[in-house]
């Protein structure tokens, strides 16, 4: 049987580079386009070195493929994507423009009015935890934000299960490459090594997408706080969420504990990449895989429940989760070309 | 006038080595004496050559001095600290030893029966933003844990406002030099580069100094939790912390968060090492120095208190603030050896 | 066909983790023992939690197997292959024990008498760009160090074609998990990170092996300079290496330079490892691969040869070559399980 | 006595920016007037927070002062320095613009014509330890660049004794800070994080300058290599030289270490802030402060000199040693203003 041709539009950020590395390793597609638009002309490997055997070109506009991945900013992301639609040309969306289920939150949160907003209800948001069967049939996937993946997977079991309120308060630690190949004064190595902070207090724009997806879940009426953090590293997102557990739910102390922690397995059982730990999880520990490790525990003075969660937010945080939507949607085994073990140390 | 004369009992650790060239830079106060265990016999710069100028030989036992710091690990300071306390030698304890004011929380936190609670009632808590006073006239002064100082000063203002309730989260980012000179694989370097992780989820030890502070600072009944995590940096905390704003007590929107920040630079106006920023603030500003950077902010959609604060954990979270204590035990200016700016970038 | 089953003795270092995270990705081998000494009865994943899915036991003795690794320190490690060899196991050695031919040389480098000097003829240096075909038939292969990996690929195109002289100087700069797992002051985090070093000054133990092969080569009389470096990184192995260029052997200029390039590529044109680069190569474009990037040029003001290679020390420098190497032995393909390209960023 | 008024022009830079910061804790000099171009109009501590207390605001051009100090990039700053030599006005260049004694070496490696050749034969280039009584008459001075500082000073005792032949090669590897604060993909984060390389490799433009002082310690038709490279760090340059011993000029074996370990120690025994270290040094002993850190040592199986050096490129490299110029200027102690010992860890 002919492999599957993938197409990737916009290689040359970080998800895009991520994305063909992905592919290559990739038993039944291959990586057949790329498209590029400064660096069009200009050979993959010139580029990034890394994918010097695939033998590509950058190229300025898509050539014909089974499936495409859209890399592009947002709002110009939704641009690209429209016309491969129409052509019924299937599709993973890196970017935003397609996340958020009422149109009039990219007005507000992204400053663009949504071009097909009659798409929104069709697309499936990419997080095959929560979503599998509606993306295995859909046209157009939205991936997920990184962030969003963290908090979201740390969250689900326990608004499920309907143990917490709604004041959620989530507090994640970024690597740096979650903020692109940009050049920028907040991405210069002499000024982020050696270095935290916080960003974006005013709100950020997966706080909308984070919100919707826990509403989804069922929390009602949810009053969440976000506040990303960059930390010296290249990869990885560390998220600690925090919630109060609602009354009369689970029990105190290690019995409460344990329930938790048996709900989260069960929770989880069945999904190759969502891994329940043992003890607070590493982000070196997913460093290249795809792999989100979730620790639920609870705070026994204050009866909170904690869960810390951590990808690699190029991974599972975008590329590699993109790769498991195409899987689903080509009907292939979710893990192939997924397998690696993290990279250690 | 003749310098006074200080010590440095186990000199070999972080702290100790820190306050070795903090008071080297000191115009009004000698280092005469250093001790270590391992290291007794050795000269200082052999074991660290930066300090190699200062001339000293690592001792067995401290030599005469007018004042003396105990950077000797918890347990262990206190039977060095009650002889000298004895001969009326002033001391700043680094160690956590005279912290709590409860003896019945040493058993708890740090297993073992404190061997002078009478001495509890009578230990200034050296951080001078709240005791400076009593600091001026003790005897022995506890110096603060590196998390409690970055999150007390985080949260002052707001409870002395009685802004706040009672409901705290505290999401503590700290360097790997907080955890120690020890080896262990928690700071291999190939361990911890590229990593992030939570730890002491079931409650770290500088908890209930926290806790104890909050409450003399008139929060009733804190419910506080408080997650420290590691991040892969040499130096520096950034701290976090969430609490709802009680009601009817600051105005909601802009108008808020500018009586917020009124409140924070009013509260801070006289004090020369805490620092209200006008943006989230980077452990960076502080690399190195006396600083404690304070943000104060008001998360709009949910009404919650939002503080990030940012120091040097081994400066302003340890050895910088021993000096600071020291000058007011001495009547010198506050600042006195310690207005190097921070190194950067 | 059944896959052949693979063993490692001692997984618990770098290397042996390295070498389980590329055999679980292998198609033909499957890994079925690995031993520890303290470790030994623990889960793997337990101590390695990457390598979870593996499902594997550390125990204390090796299983039954057709190859096998072994990851022991030197002086150990020939102290568990020689019975191995006795029952005619097929062994991949990452130790040192059989990379020196002449057994003179263990005593004064390695602080020991070589137990089996009758094999030393018989084992193949695990260089497959020099020793394939030896590789192939050998019953033992002593895979070579990290250093003389980068070392003698940069230097071997140039001694063939007789190109340079014997005053070789090679200058490398290797991160810190060369230095292995074991805890010391050299790998502590506060102590490496923000810090270069050179080390070893006095004769590092990869000399001889470099200075053999490069005698093997045809280099006579070779006046060999190895400075080894520690930089704040956790993998790769950067050499820079200099020789004189031989008095008429190539041409001066611009195309001194082009003879020279063509001369590097065509000796490594058919390595499926080794590449000439067009451009100085980095580390990073090697993190988790097998690949030796090699960018030889020349230094016309002073007639100097400059080659630079760049390698991950854990990959091409130890397990990534230990399974060319046994991909040789066992008559597979030689890229099996190896072509997962770099992590990049 | 009052102060003397100095002034930085372009203080946006790395350079500047330190330069700001040393004069800070400068005693007797005071810091009145900083220019920037696109910043210009900005208070210094809005950009730069950890110089907030300076309470200066950038300015288009300088205010009057008795010594300035230009950060200017090479060619625009000799167009700003003349004016001021003209109206007499002291000035440490930290640009190369005066630092290279041939006017026609600038149309070579620096691309312009020089404005005023007839000054280059004034100026004192500012290497203290070379040039002290040059540089304390001079109007102008040329601060030298960061590699030379380091591989000058690594060599100057050899060559000034006769004891090496005039084949050297320069291997340098510097810290990131060192390309300067400008944008670009070589200074992004996650491009150069876990990350070696080498560059420049057709010839970098500090070759000619450390070839020119090379020559006027007397080593005779130099045939120098120098290479650098960069590696994941902010501050630091490590220096490592190679070259032949001459024949019959020192002992060989431990004798010669020790004799060779004599005649560095007296070459800069009345150094302040040059010392001779008895095991290779670390960039680490030297992060923040003016040292550099010197050792020496015969790798006796191929009869070559090494030396390695050590400095704070930002420092020794630049701000720092401009400091120690200035002061020498201004018949101030050598030493004022930078005794800080570096900070560790």
């Amino acid at each position: 049987m002919s492999k599957a041709k993938a197409g990737i539009i916009n290689v040359t950020g970080y998800a895009g580079v991520e994305l063909a590395r992905l592919l290559y390793q990739h038993p039944e597609v291959e990586l057949t386009s790329v498209t590029g638009r400064s660096a069009a002309g200009q050979k993959l490997g010139a580029v990034f070195p890394h994918l010097n055997r695939l033998g590509l070109t950058i190229e300025a506009a898509l050539g014909e493929v089974d499936i495409a991945f859209s890399a592009m900013p947002h709002k110009e992301s939704a641009g690209v994507i429209l016309p491969l639609v129409k052509k019924s040309i299937r599709v993973v969306d890196i970017s935003a423009d397609f996340r958020l289920n009422d149109a009039g939150d990219y007005p507000r949160w992204y400053d663009f009015d949504h071009p097909a907003p009659e798409l929104l209800g069709k697309v499936a948001y990419g997080l095959p935890e929560l979503y599998r069967e509606k993306i295995a049939k859909a046209q157009l996937v939205a991936n997920p934000g990184c962030y969003p993946t963290g908090a979201i997977l740390a969250l689900a079991p326990a608004i499920k299960a309907g143990i917490i309120e709604a004041d959620v308060i989530i507090d994640s630690k970024s690597g740096v490459s979650g903020t692109g190949r940009s050049l920028s004064l907040t991405t210069h190595y002499s000024e982020v090594n050696e270095d935290a902070t916080a960003y974006a207090l005013g709100g950020h724009r997966h706080l909308p997408e984070i919100t919707q997806e826990l509403k989804l879940l069922g929390l009602k009426e949810p009053s969440v706080t976000f506040v990303p953090h960059l930390i010296p590293m290249t990869r990885g997102i560390l998220t600690t969420v925090y919630a109060p557990l609602a009354a009369g739910k689970i029990a105190g102390g290690e019995k409460g504990k344990t329930e938790l922690r048996k709900l989260y397995l069960d929770f989880y059982q069945n999904e190759p990449f969502t891994e329940v730990t043992e003890s607070p999880p590493h982000t070196k520990h997913t460093w290249g895989n795809n792999f989100c490790l979730v620790y639920p525990t609870i705070d026994e003075r204050t009866g909170r429940l904690i869960v810390i969660s951590a990808i690699d937010n190029l991974v599972k945080g975008a590329a590699g989760q993109a790769i498991q939507n195409m899987n689903l949607m080509l009907g292939l085994p979710e893990t192939t070309g997924l397998e690696s073990p993290a990279i250690y140390p």
